[in-house]
């Protein structure tokens, strides 16, 4: 294991305050000699009991030497040491002797695993306290810190009965678990839209699942922190299984010029029929469980709200599933409205009864990954007060660049034949309430219709349909600081949408960190190697309580993890700089030198019957099988073996001069990282199944990591990209396409940060019908590109 | 879906006090008319509010018919029916319109999902009371009956208040979840065995660790349930992987005559150092989490002491850890004892203040699967006192049929080369205290050593060692009534093993109960189709609290989870009968007439280099090359196909004429079941990750089922055995084994319960070395087997 914290922040000269805070020392203590501080320090800490024989059992069984244990040695008169110290650091950490660290050597374990540490010759008792106080913010083998695993074992329970005007508990800049998730308070209210998308004539209500600390009841205010969730509710896998598109089939030439689709319905202004008939302060409605992300929940126990809402056409809320629309934003952002005292919200949807936030200091943070994070976005670009920053994990910027690709319908990985329709059908979950169905289910069925045609399968082109759902048109109106973490490796929500957000804020006055880490569509709050959930803890205090702590310094602004070792994270000031090297085509190899001539080689798209529907159902047989080998569907470049070790980051862009034997056709290009080598796995592997307890006897995640895989593979895709030949100028415009003419195409791929191993080469290949991805129509064209013309221009390619 | 459900017993006289004693009718509501009613007892079992803008609103999302509300339909004077009811149940149980039912038929799915009913002409209140009753016990689409769904949404979070002597509460003879899991009590005691087996001249101290609810402080007695788990306190798989033992090595002739094998390390009577210098009541030890089996958690709010102990040769325990021996048995014993009110127990490792189980009814339950269950049916065989029922899943009988089969060394699937040796070192988890195991080490070490000398790999013969772990044994001395569970699929601990438990307990004055499932090495608790948690629920509260319940009548002696089709269970009233089929191997095919001539054929164990690496790598790769065709490395005989469906019952016995050209070698035979079918998954699938709420904001277990793959597969191995041709007499036998000498040989392969589909063809296959579980010696070895000296007895081939 190899330990990465970057929410630890110098808290020097509040230490001792701090430890005593959380009675770790007394007032007492600091009488003692440092061994004798530092038994006194084991001794507090101890989680199965503290009378004196527990306190003895405990120490008889941890080694302070290779041959002492504790017990013994603390009677020895030894004076404190480096090695006794860590040595026992690495015990209490959970670290095996053996397996993790030698007990003659604990020291090189230290370094090895990259555990905060500092060595003395003598040990004095400021020493003492400072290590024992690196000591509780440091990481276990268990990715808990010693703080959040005390917690775990019930040691600061006593601080749930603190006077709630003495809550939160800060220690090095975070929030102690003080809040007994036993007296949550769970609540439902309706907040009330300006939106009427479900043509009833009135405000829609949408549905608002609150868990709050009791505390709150007591006079504290707590931030809020929001999780927007269209399948919060539920979802109809088996109704979006029944209308996902057929993508067996060809392009066709498409009409020229600008582009003109059937526009989706519109809606109009509601009248507001909630009358005021009172006010409560407590909600009337309550739940049990709501689908939860787990760093809420370990959020909840340190003092937020924790808010939940499925937005419009969801179960017990109004209106219709619009998928990414202005109003869907607009019905999340009532949400943070209502939090911020903005916005009226009833206990249940006919009685009149307005309540509410008043338990809320009026701070509100979005959390959440996919769709979640992508409204969290979307509510940011609308400048709501009150939403003081967004972690915004593998989020849509642009639902174009989610369900098409220049000029093209492009299938999310794995989802093939899926588009807005679909996923509008999936999450409207007004159908878990029959009756409620029933009376909506026309309305719905026509609206739906009306989105089929306009997101316009027929073309791919963008309109006004996708600008609608396009959230970078707003990115200056973001307010919110912003967290952003994407998987390099997320062809789900592909990394060009977190590349796009991340360049925009930079020119926005506000804090951003970007996460970039080695995963698919995945969330990275249980990894082993970083501490994740730390940060944002460290994030919000300062974010939403005000802390004054330092996070934005602590936290890197571009934090990467390494593709080529396991548990390695590193530090970066930027994504992308202005470096760019361009490769050239000559010879059919990527080479640095430019040749100049025209050079044609040619690729032909049709397959026969039996590998066509073997790839089909299985497209990571196509994949395999266009990789392994030169063949007649693709042109594969390849450049020299690197020399050294090289980092790509940015956007690589292709320069094709390409034509093809018909009136229509697409191009599609992969950048492969060639070279037989035992790479991370493809999804972190579940190291402890419920082994990451977020507080005491409350919710558990599963502990993850990244490990090298067992057997070699030869080559990783790790950027792609696809066009239309009749989109060259743009996903919104048509340029017509004559069969075997030549057109020069600039196709920019997904955006990499990628270590490449030396003894490793770059390859480029050069194809049509992703089988993953794209339409497959199996149709017989054949395509020519002139090497001599075409070239691959790599961004930043740095020796490391 | 189906739903099927065992745990429902009659309790028509007792209904109407135990709905009222849940709060879910009053005396008032006798007054009403039977549409009143329904409406008065739906309002009663809403769970978001009950305030009647929420009733109101919940009524309105219901159908009551295909068109009309269920709120609208309650004010419009239509009497009650069956199909008004059946429709609002169904939609109360979470099933789905289109999904899983029309809304114009409920009562087809009413049929179809095997949900308990009662149809009536004209509803009266009795009616309505009894067929609301039945709902309450009816389980949902998401595997909870509607009582434990409207528990785990906090509708009875009021009887946590009711005085202890008001509990458990009991509906439809078991237990409700009244005991608040935010209140329950953890402790650790330190319990005195009558062994050492540390060699250090002192009795072992086990630590077990204690969930009991809050209200035994107040005077009320529960039961126990004790899981039994050597993995419970950690263990070093690393180590284990270290020393598992090299598998492709050849078999060796073995001297002939009885059995001879070192002997294992033996122990003496301990003194017992514990001084007892004072009473305590309650535990100075305590802690937070402990590996828990999720039906235990279930049962823990229902108002059971849950207790774990590792037992000896682990963590903050004494011993070492001696596989299944006498000893561990004994330890495990001992915590029975203990909480029978027969043993000491102390409140840590020194200071020698005893503890009693004060607040336990002396009646105790062993739970767990694998190891867990084994040492449940060890101890059951010990007759302890106070030990009333075990739960044996998965169970080891004897571990000679766990390790080693009729003279070999044999793998549990997917363990190649693990052994007694193995588990103890993975299992001793003494290294997890550094300084106790640095104390221990060398001792261990030398243990080890010797088990590995006497647990035999040499020869795999029965010995001592064997002896020792083999509890049938005993099984005579059985008292506890006993629920066995076990895969029909489970390669790892073989069915074998429970088919002797069943057999014999049979014969002893014990009520038995046999659940035969379609996986392989699992739990069965959350499965959807199946009320396995209520049937325990019943059963323990019957047997540990002495309700009666005829809770033995209920649920049936033998279940059978039928192979062919997801979500079936059959009841039987046995395992096997005396009916038997012999089939003859004329013309290398499976005949039920006689040829009697002898008729040679033969086969070769020996492989080229790259497959028998590939094979060794990839055992499934053997398994699939061997019956995709005939090959020159086993005999395949094949039966007719089946013209009507059968049921094959009980243990296949091969009879063999067989000759090897050496002075070794062994047989394998597997029984398969030859068809291109849609089988049932391997594993049973995830429906919903925590979707199984154990309690209210308690813990939570993955729902899972068995559903039918997506793709056929051609055939299915049901059935198998080995034997080494130099214990034709017996495993504790060794005869000499003459080169090219026909042998008469007998060969028992593992119980089945198969049910065999028309067209299928039953399929014997005979080979000798088996990459998945034999010692692969990749030797040179021509077998003969003279067919027409060869038969196939299959036990009780009925039709269905």
């Amino acid at each position: 294991m190899i330990d990465n914290q970057f929410s630890i922040v110098d808290a020097k000269p509040k230490q001792v305050a701090e430890l005593m805070r959380l009675h770790l020392i007394d007032e007492a203590d600091f009488q003692l000699d440092p061994v004798a501080l530092f038994g006194r320090l084991l001794a507090k800490t101890m989680t199965n009991g503290h009378d004196q024989a527990t306190i003895e059992q405990n120490l008889h069984q941890l080694l302070a030497t290779p041959d002492v244990d504790l017990a013994d040695w603390l009677e020895s008169g030894q004076p404190l040491s480096d090695s006794v110290f860590y040595l026992v650091a690495l015990q209490l950490l959970q670290f095996e002797p053996s397996l993790d660290f030698q007990v003659d050597d604990p020291l090189a374990a230290i370094t090895k695993i990259n555990l905060p540490h500092r060595f003395h010759q003598q040990w004095t008792k400021d020493d003492v306290i400072d290590a024992w106080y690196r000591l509780i913010v440091t990481r276990n083998k268990n990715g808990q810190n010693y703080l959040d695993y005390l917690t775990s074992q019930g040691l600061f329970t006593w601080t749930y009965d603190l006077p709630a005007d003495q809550k939160p508990l800060w220690f090095n800049g975070k929030s102690v678990a003080t809040f007994d998730p036993a007296k949550f308070i769970r609540e439902v209210v309706y907040i009330e839209t300006d939106l009427d998308t479900d043509f009833d004539g009135y405000a829609d209500l949408v549905k608002a699942e609150i868990i709050r600390p009791a505390e709150t009841n007591d006079g504290l205010k707590v931030p809020a922190v929001f999780t927007a969730s269209p399948y919060n509710q539920g979802t109809n896998d088996e109704w979006g299984e029944k209308i996902t598109h057929n993508v067996n089939q060809p392009l066709t030439a498409k009409k020229t010029g600008r582009v003109k689709s059937p526009a989706e319905a519109t809606f109009s202004d509601p009248r507001y029929h909630q009358q005021v008939n009172g006010h409560a302060t407590e909600a009337s409605q309550s739940f049990s469980e709501t689908g939860s992300y787990t760093l809420n929940d370990y959020l909840a126990v340190r003092g937020y709200a924790i808010v939940y809402s499925a937005g419009i056409g969801t179960k017990d809320s109004d209106g219709l599933q619009t998928c990414g629309s202005p109003e869907q934003t607009d019905s999340m952002k009532a949400v943070v409205e209502w939090l911020h005292g903005d916005r009226k919200a009833f206990t249940d949807r006919t009685s009149g009864i307005e309540i509410n936030a008043w338990w809320c200091n009026g701070n509100v943070a979005m959390t959440g990954r996919s769709y979640l994070g992508t409204l969290a976005t979307a509510v940011a670009t609308t400048g709501v007060a009150g939403l003081k920053a967004i972690v915004s994990e593998a989020a849509i910027s642009s639902w174009y660049d989610y369900y098409r690709e220049g000029g093209l319908v492009m299938a999310p990985g794995g989802f093939q034949g899926e588009d807005a329709d679909v996923l509008a059908a999936e999450t409207f979950s007004r159908t878990k309430n029959p009756a409620d169905y029933r009376r909506i289910k026309d309305t719905n069925r026509d609206y739906l219709a009306k989105m089929t045609a306009a997101q316009d399968r027929e073309t791919g082109n963008y309109n006004q349909f996708w600008m609608a759902r396009n959230y970078r048109i707003h990115f200056d109106r973001i307010k919110a600081d912003v967290m952003m973490v994407h998987g390099l490796n997320d062809w789900n929500v592909k990394p060009v949408n977190v590349k796009r957000l991340y360049d925009a804020v930079q020119g926005l006055p506000v804090a951003s960190h970007l996460i970039l880490h080695q995963g698919q569509h995945i969330y990275i709050n249980a990894f082993r190697s970083l501490d994740f959930s730390e940060m944002i803890n460290l994030w919000f205090a300062n974010k939403l309580w005000g802390v004054d702590n330092n996070a934005d310094l602590a936290i890197p602004h571009v934090l990467v993890q390494d593709n080529a070792r396991p548990e390695i994270w590193h530090v970066h000031r930027n994504w992308s700089t202005s470096n760019k090297r361009t490769y050239y085509f000559s010879n059919k190899v990527l080479s640095t030198s430019e040749v100049g001539q025209s050079s044609l080689d040619s690729f032909n798209d049709h397959h026969d019957d039996v590998t066509f529907k073997q790839w089909c159902q299985q497209p990571s047989r196509w994949q395999e099988a266009m990789l392994a080998d030169d063949n007649n569907f693709s042109l594969r470049l390849l450049s020299a073996p690197a020399k050294d070790e090289w980092l790509l980051r940015g956007t690589p862009q292709v320069n094709l001069r390409v034509a093809v034997d018909a009136d229509h056709g697409m191009i599609s290009a992969q950048l492969v990282d060639f070279g037989k080598e035992r790479r991370l796995t493809t999804s972190p592997q579940l190291i402890n199944k419920g082994g990451l307890p977020l507080g005491y006897h409350w919710k558990y995640d599963d502990l993850r990591e990244f490990k090298l895989a067992k057997q070699p593979t030869p080559f990783k895709v790790i950027s792609y990209g696809h066009i239309n030949l009749q989109n060259i100028k743009g996903a919104g415009t048509v340029n017509k396409l004559k069969a075997n003419r030549f057109e020069n195409v600039r196709l920019l791929l997904q955006p990499v940060f990628h270590h490449l191993l030396p003894g490793h080469q770059l390859g480029l290949v050069i194809f049509s019908t992703d089988f993953g991805m794209t339409l497959r129509g199996n149709e017989n064209l054949t395509y020519q590109v002139d090497l001599g013309h075409s070239s691959l221009t790599l961004p930043d390619m740095s020796a490391l």
